[in-house]
Formats: structure tokens, sequence, C-alpha cells
């Protein structure tokens, strides 16, 4: 009964969430490492905002584009960030991201397109495409291109599936692999879509979580790029559900016509209090900080505990770990693992269907605590 | 460069919507009759709840299926309104009905699979259909099927479109048209559609708002129905984007899994407030109330203007009225009324392509002072 199209994998570490869950309400020391879930609320000045307006009774549907406020706060951050001129015209606020790659693949792309992705890589791009009747290119990345997508995997791989590429998805920071892709590198990928008339969307929800490395945004050098973003991470707001893409300008209009009837607007409450959220300054900093040193502890801790790490932790908060020496089925492994030592983590399987069953994702997005008595739980269960 | 998919036709309202926001920031007077924007703030309760969740940092992603205390709340909501007993297992809470639309066409339908709906009826459906590759068969609806679609209308329809339909969606109370479709009708419509292998999809979003017609769930005699509802309208919820549906068994764990990477899923502060809006019992009676007023007012004051109803005002919040006396371009006539009175309502181009430019939709979910101020302004610039 169940159409084919949305036949799609479960995303795992949703399935792990929801177990995790069940297991903290039944009164288990749960410790979630599974999602990309902030351990702080989301920061003061977007919380005050949010309870101004509740009591303002203005909470209503908002143009499909978004709040106006919140589009030009967006405009004047990529100034101050980036020092880049995009137009509030072509800045959509969104549903999270996840509403933003649904309107990006259906505004871009006809049934049948093939559209490239990394491997490993976020599971929610391989299956909203599937469901929407996309190719997907799984293109395999790894230390040898500094886990990022390059104009030579992307002819390789397009190359041996037999098709021509009509869009290239990638990801800085990327999850699960947390590598940052340079200004130059990106640049050039971003060039080399032009001139093959490849569309390119740059996922940016990461930006702001890079420990050292150097975060450019495609709205730089890239006018006829998608790039996407989101409150949920820098920001601590995954629960509002509120993000926003950057357009190009012939791509706006028909973007918004199919919004106005996907989605009507994006939750007013979230937009208000994003905009707040986007004037946080020390608040925001100070979980890049506690990201920071979560990241320092598991980049000695984990290889320590016998699961070496497969990536570099340039940029997000998620380690990519090997288990091999323990198991050869991740999926066993984390539920194992949350069922004996209440830890939720993701398995491999995840962000790569092929390799993946070797791998796990830590999230350390919460708090140092956290990590610390999480990592001792599978030190204990590991021996 | 937009895909055809996506070259969908705008949603006049949200475009109405967008251009009375502007006026309105520009300092006009505007009065919005455009979209379904309750007048009112959310139930009290629903705020303080809000409020609470706020300064307790809860907001975070929840099970893609929903937190399971809005579930069983929604369950005991069908145990005590239709005397039916929904396992909280088949409920899902959504990012407002859009998202319960789009994971029903997902799920049930492949691309190429034909649809019917009603005609006049809301455009999102003819929108996200199109979006997602599905034949749209329309199906003219007018007073001697009392605007409700019937076994017979439909058969019609399908042969003289030359397919075989896959999905039928009815929503009772009905927008633009009022109409709300009986028990008996509608359990003859589930039936004869589970008969013959067609998928049936009830949207009960305006549930609630009902004015002396008969209110029946398709939950309470179709178990393969998936039924589709809202927090916006009788609950006043619309900016807060939550919606739920009601799925049979076997679909449940494929939409989840749709849904997991998708919407990941619904904002949590929304989950919180609507479980308490659930049971602000007077506040939402109250407010039906007023729609009822609003409604009892219209019914009487536009065919005096020369705008006659076009259909019941048995349920929902709107009037669909016959514009012909003075136009035959509803897009034209909606235009000049918002920007020579700042009066917004909708062509009613956007419910029926094909009869709509004769007919407007003036939604009464607002204020009855707004209701009459509206049409104070409408006679003077009529005449």
């Amino acid at each position: 009964m169940l159409s084919t199209r949305s036949a799609v994998e479960p995303f795992h570490a949703m399935d792990i969430l929801a177990e995790a869950n069940r297991l903290k309400a039944a009164g288990h020391p749960v410790i979630s490492l599974a999602v990309g879930q902030p351990g702080a609320p989301a920061p003061e000045k977007a919380i005050k905002a949010a309870e101004t307006a509740l009591r303002a009774g203005q909470i209503g549907y908002t143009d499909a584009l978004g709040r106006v406020d919140l589009r030009q706060a967006l405009s004047a951050y990529y100034q101050r960030r980036h020092s880049a001129s995009v137009a509030p015209e072509r800045i959509m606020v969104t549903t999270g991201s996840s509403a933003g790659f649904n309107l990006a693949f259906l505004a871009l792309f006809e049934a049948g397109d093939a559209v490239a992705i990394a491997r490993p890589g976020y599971p929610a791009y391989r299956n909203i495409l599937k469901a929407l009747g996309l190719v997907v290119i799984e293109v395999p990345v790894g230390p040898e291109t500094n886990y990022t997508l390059t104009p030579d995997s992307l002819e390789r791989a397009a190359k041996a599936a037999g098709v021509r590429l009509k869009g290239v998805l990638l990801a800085s920071p990327a999850n699960p692999t947390g590598t940052v892709t340079g200004r130059a590198a990106l640049q050039q990928l971003a060039l080399w879509c032009d001139d093959n008339g490849i569309a390119f969307i740059s996922d940016e929800i990461y930006h702001g979580l890079t420990y050292g490395a150097e975060e450019a945004s495609a709205v730089e050098f890239a006018p006829n790029a998608i790039v996407i973003n989101s409150f949920s991470k820098y920001y601590r707001m995954t629960g509002w559900r509120i993000g926003w893409m950057v357009l190009p300008e012939a791509l706006v209009r028909g973007v918004e016509c199919v919004a106005q009837s996907l989605y009507i607007s994006a939750p007013e409450l979230s937009q208000i209090a994003a905009c707040a959220a986007l004037d946080a300054g020390s608040e925001l900093e100070d979980y890049r900080a506690a990201c920071r040193a979560n990241r320092d502890f598991l980049a000695t801790r984990l290889p320590e505990l016998g699961l070496p790490l497969l990536s570099p932790l340039d940029g997000a908060f998620y380690a990519y770990v090997d288990v091999s020496r323990f198991t050869n089925d991740s999926m066993d492994f984390a539920r194992r693992l949350l069922a004996e030592t209440f830890v939720a983590a993701t398995p491999g399987l995840d962000f790569d269907p092929l390799e993946g069953h070797r791998a796990m994702r830590i999230s350390y997005a919460g708090t140092l605590e956290d990590m610390q008595q999480a990592t001792g739980r599978i030190a204990d269960w590991l021996r």
C-alpha cells in the first residue's frame, strides 16, 4: 500500500532518538549522542523575544518568504560575516533546513535528474531526493580529498554511473565527517558546476561551528548557487524548526509559489526568536567554545577506547569513528550500546550504506559532562 | 531554470497577504479577510504552556511521530468527541496540515497516479499534487450535491478524464464553500473508495467550526482512510504550524521514515502548546460563537451589497461570493479592492481555475468589527 517512492530507508538517528526517548520516559539515565541536539537551550535573547511575542498575540501566518525584519537581518549577517551583498529579496525563511532542501530539489530538478552528494553524508539528502524521484549519485569521499567533493571525483562518479549530473550538493562543515571545505576549493567547485550547467547547492547549516578552519560561504562568489542554512546548530534552535536559504534571483518567485502551497510559512514565533538570536554574540561564541572543548576531549579519548577517528574534527559537532575492532554491524552495535549502557549514538549505516556498517557517529553537541560520562560507560562496556 | 514540476500557480491568497503586509507596514489601515487567520490569539492555556516550556529549556527535536503526550491526548480527543478508538500509535503530529498532505500524497501515490479533489477547493492540494508529479482530477461540485464529492460525480469525472482514480481527497467543512458533508454521505464515500481500491484522504482541519451541521470524522468508520487535522483554525494556532494525521496501521512506519528525512519533527514548542490547547474548552467554543456571529452578519450583509453567496455557510469561516455583477476578473478585483480600500480578500481563481474569475472568498475568521468595517468600505467602493 505504501508507494515505492516513499519506501525510503529509516533515518536511523531518529529511530535511535525515539528509542532513547522511550527509555528516558521509563526512568533510565539516557545520554543521547545520537542527534545534533545542542546541550544548551536557545540564546537568552531569543527566548526573551519569544516571550514578548507570545504576550503580544502576534503569532500568525507570515509571508511565504518570511518576515521582512528577519530577511533584512540575514542580509546584514552576510555583509558583516562574509563582506557579501545579499539582497533581502533573495533570502527566504524556511521551516528548518529540511524545508530548504525539499524546496531546492523541487525547484531545480525534474524527476529522473541525477544529483551528486558525498558518501558518507547526511541521510536525509538521499531520502528526500529518492522520494522526489531523483537519481542519487553517491560520491565516495575520503582522506585523499579531505572528505570533500571535487570536480575530479564528480566527473569520475558521473562517468561510472553513466549519467549527466544536474546537481551537486556539498555540506561544509560536513555531517558526519566534520570536514570543512576551504574557500578556494568551494569556489573551484561552484565555478565548475556553473561551467557545466550543473546546479550547486551549498549546505552551510554548521557555519559558526568551526575550530580554526576557513569558513567560506558560497554567497561570496556563486550568485547561481542555492545556499541553505539553519538556526538549529550554532544558534541552538533545533526544535524551533527555523532556517533560511539564499536563492539566485531568477528562482525566488518560483520557490515562493511552491512554498506557499507546501509550507504556507515558517513558524512565526521561531522567526521572531531567530531574528533576536542572530544578535546573541557572546552566547553563541560560548557555545562554540563548549563544542571545541568536547571535541578536544573526544579527539583523545575515543582513540584510547579503540575507536579511531575516521575523519577530521574541523567543524560541526560529530566524531565519525571506526568500530571495526568490535563489530561489523553498526546497527546492532548501536542498539546494544543503547540497551546496555543507555548511551545513544548513531550507526554509520545512516551516512554510508556501503561502508557504514563499520562506523558510528558520535554527536558532541551536548555538554562536556555528557561526553565524559558517556565515554566512561562505553569504556566499561567495551571491556 | 525552474523545473517544470515546480512551476505551480501562485497561492493567490498568500500573494494578497504579502501585499497586505507591505501596505500595513507602510502605515495603511489594512483589514485582512484574505487568509484563514483567526482574529484572536491562541488559547490562554496554550500560551501559558509555551511560556513554561520556554523557561524549562526543553525545545529540541522530538520523535518524528511527535511527542507521546500529544499523541495520547489526541487519542483521547477522538474517544471524547467521536466515541472512536484511535490508538496513539496511529496518530502522527505534523508541521501543520501542510506536512500532512505532502506526506499522505508521497506515501500513497506513485508519480502519474490520478487523485480527485473538489473544484472549487483549497489550491494547495492542486499545487502539491502537481509538484509531486500526480495527475489532478478536479471534480466540479455545486448545489445539486451540496458542494461535496459523491461516488457518482467521481465516476463521471474519472470517465471523462479517461483515468482510474487512485485517490480521493475531501474536505469537510470545505474551503472555500463552507459545505459540511454529513455522516451518511462521508461514510458512503469512504466505503465506495475502499470497494474500488481508492485511497481516501479526509481533510478535517475545520472541525470544531460548524454551525449546526453534523460533524463526522472518517475515523469513526474508515480505518483505511488518512485523516488530516490541524490546530490552526478552531484552536487559532496558524503561525505555530502544528497539526496531526491519523494513519492506517499499515502506513505508520512508512510515513514515519519519510517524515524523519523531510521534516525531522514538528516544532516542539508548538507541540507542547497544542497539547494544552486541546483542553481549552470554553475559550474554543467562544471563538466558534464569534465566527458564527460573523457568519450571520455576512450572510445578510454580503447579498445586500450585490455579492450573493455561492454556497452554504455551514462550516469553516469563509463566504464564497459571486462578484459577476461587478467584474469578470476576480484577480483584478482583489488587487483594486486592496489598493483602493485596504481590504484584502482572495480571488476565486485560487479555488477554481475555470469559474473562479467570477468569485471571491471572504474569510470571516477575524473580528466582527473587522467584518463591519470591511463591508462598509466595500459598500462605499462598489457604489
